[in-house]
Formats: structure tokens, sequence, C-alpha cells
């Protein structure tokens, strides 16, 4: 019984991740019901992002300049380079401040299954920005998959003729976990890499 | 290191309820990926709900037209009025499909605690939908809550003058309940309401 304009961003709402039909009807009620305060700021976000929505051109991160704030930031370290999977991967780690150096998004991994190639990711202008020189380490940040793991492999095939550092990140206990639900996998890689006590 | 653009729209979809902070930026990020199939269809439907939004003058449903859908449809039985606390709850009622009547919708509940008096509510409103005639049943639909009850009590008052059937909600086991995992409450009104096996 609501109308087809209400039905249409419910819908819209719903398709994002983390929301469903019942939690998007509640977010457009909020939107309806706080007009000036909740729906306005909302649509006039929603309009400058997608007015200056760009893919940046070096790196592949999704930002609203071209090139994205870390590529045009001179105070990050252009000698270490970090290539991660997704554009949600860049995010994460950016999130986190640990890292001061550059990103490279390849746009998924390679696999089989899913019929996705080398020439399907973003790995040739990875190697030409790597051909290109300046660069130091390249941080293989690909997820703990087995696909992820496939495609820092080849990456690393791929990078191993050029004059840099190449590192993935550590496997092992994720902080807080607890031995007794972790996974045999993780179990294994964290025995395998396991250091001297400082 | 988002854009100040990004940033804005993340916090004004984790002001939403349902979503935080990292469900807002999972959904931002979606957004911005899938410009054409995501970002556009919530831009246009969240842009036509703002222009046409607006709050039904007969029952304070909130629609893209006034009289709302529900108000305006000759199909709805005119003589059947249910009192609803808030909006949601004639969404909620509406989509059940049970109800074929119209709603009045007060805007809240009586509430010492909160200062809300029966000046703050939608009542005079309601009982002049009474007065005009025309109505058989008026159902109160409050909250099964102290609050709900206190303001369905005081709306009993005020409508007992008026030649209408007077009728509310049935309190009992909800479906699927357990009787293990309910409050006395519930299963005192269970028993109270206790009816012949048919």
């Amino acid at each position: 019984m609501t109308s087809p304009e209400i039905d249409a961003l419910t819908q819209a709402l719903a398709r994002l991740p983390g929301l469903g039909p019942r939690s998007a009807r509640r977010a457009v009620l909020h939107l309806m019901k706080k007009r000036e305060t909740a729906m306005a700021p909302l649509l006039r976000a929603l309009e400058r992002v997608n007015e200056a929505l760009a893919v940046c051109s070096i790196c592949g991160n999704v930002d609203t300049t071209n090139p994205c704030g870390i590529c045009a930031d001179p105070r990050r370290d252009a000698r270490l380079l970090c290539v991660v999977e997704e554009v949600s991967d860049l995010w994460a780690l950016d999130r986190s401040h640990l890292f001061p150096g550059r990103f490279h998004v390849l746009g998924g991994r390679l696999s089989a299954l899913e019929g996705v190639r080398p020439e399907d990711l973003a790995i040739d202008s990875l190697i030409a920005r790597v051909a290109a020189g300046g660069i130091d380490e390249v941080v293989l940040a690909m997820n703990a998959t087995l696909e992820g793991q496939t495609t820092a492999h080849y990456l690393a095939e791929r990078l191993e003729s050029y004059p840099i550092r190449l590192t993935q990140l550590a496997h092992g206990l994720p902080v807080g976990g607890e031995l007794d639900y972790l996974d045999e996998g993780t179990l294994a890689q964290a025995l395998r890499a396991r250091r001297p006590v400082a």
C-alpha cells in the first residue's frame, strides 16, 4: 500500500550490503520522518559523491578525485606498494593507518572456478608500475584463501625478475584468537611461522 | 584518508537505523563500485521521495501524496478505524493486509516520564474524525507496553460517549511463542483471555 516511489526507495536501500527488506523499510520511514536531519543530508552527500565519483587511474581505488587521495598524497612513501584484491581491502588497510605506502587494486583474484584469468585483473598495470622503477618493496596483501594465495604466487612469479623486495602479510593467530576455536590451517601456519620469544 | 564527500555519505548512512559505521562504509563502497546499478537508482528514488514527501492531513501517515494512498483508496472500509502510536505501526499493520479499514496515527504515546500529554498527540483530530460520523468501529492498536495501554485507556474514556464499537488488539501468546520463554505478563494475559477449544 506504500506508493511506488517509496517502494523504489525501499528496494534500492534493501540491495545495499548489510540491509534487508525489513531494515530498509525502517530506514525509509526514518528518512521520511526526519526530512531535514536525515533525508536532506543523505541526498546531498549522495549527489556529491555521485558527481565526483572517480576510479583512480593509477591504483584502481574509488574516490572523489583522480588520482585518488592516497596516490596524490606526497607524504605517502612511493617506494612501498601494497597489492590488494579489492577496494574494500585497500580501505580496510588504510583505516588501520599502519601502512605508509601506496596501493594497487587487482579488482579480484585468480579463480579457475569463476573463470577469472590474469588478463581479467589489473596485473599488467601492476607490472608496469614496478617496471617504471622507484619501488623498493611490494607487499602482496591477498586474502588468506586458496584463491588469494594462488594469486599471490602468480604475482610473485611475474615480479621475481624485478629488483624489489617482495613480501606478504604474516599468517598466524588473529589478535584475541583462542587456539580452541581456530581452524587447523591457521594453527599450522602459526606453528610453522613460530618465532623465538623476545 | 577517504575524501570529505565520502565521509559525509558514510556518516549520513551510518545514522540510519540498522546501520553502523562499519556497514555504512561497506554500503558506500558498494554504491561507488556499482554506480549505475546501485548508486543511480538510490539517488533517483531518494530524490523522488524527497520531492513528493507529504504527511497525510487526515491520518498522519507519511507518503508521497496527501491524502495518503490508504485514505484515498475507495476500497478501504471507511467505517473501520485503527488507531496506532506511530507511522511504523501503521506500516506494519498495513503490510499484513489483514486490516481493511483506515488508520489514525497519534504520533506517540502518553508518557509522564517523557512529558507527553494528550495535547501533544493527534487526539483532538481523532475525536473530530469520530464525531464527524460514519465510523462504526475504532480499534485501539497501541503497543502492549505500560504507556501504550495507558494511552488506550485514555482514548477509551474520550471515545466512550460516541456510538461506536471500541475494540483493542488481543493479547496472548505470539505465534511460535514457547511458554518457557515468555514473560509472566504475557502468560497472565493469555490465561486470563483463555477461550474454549473450538
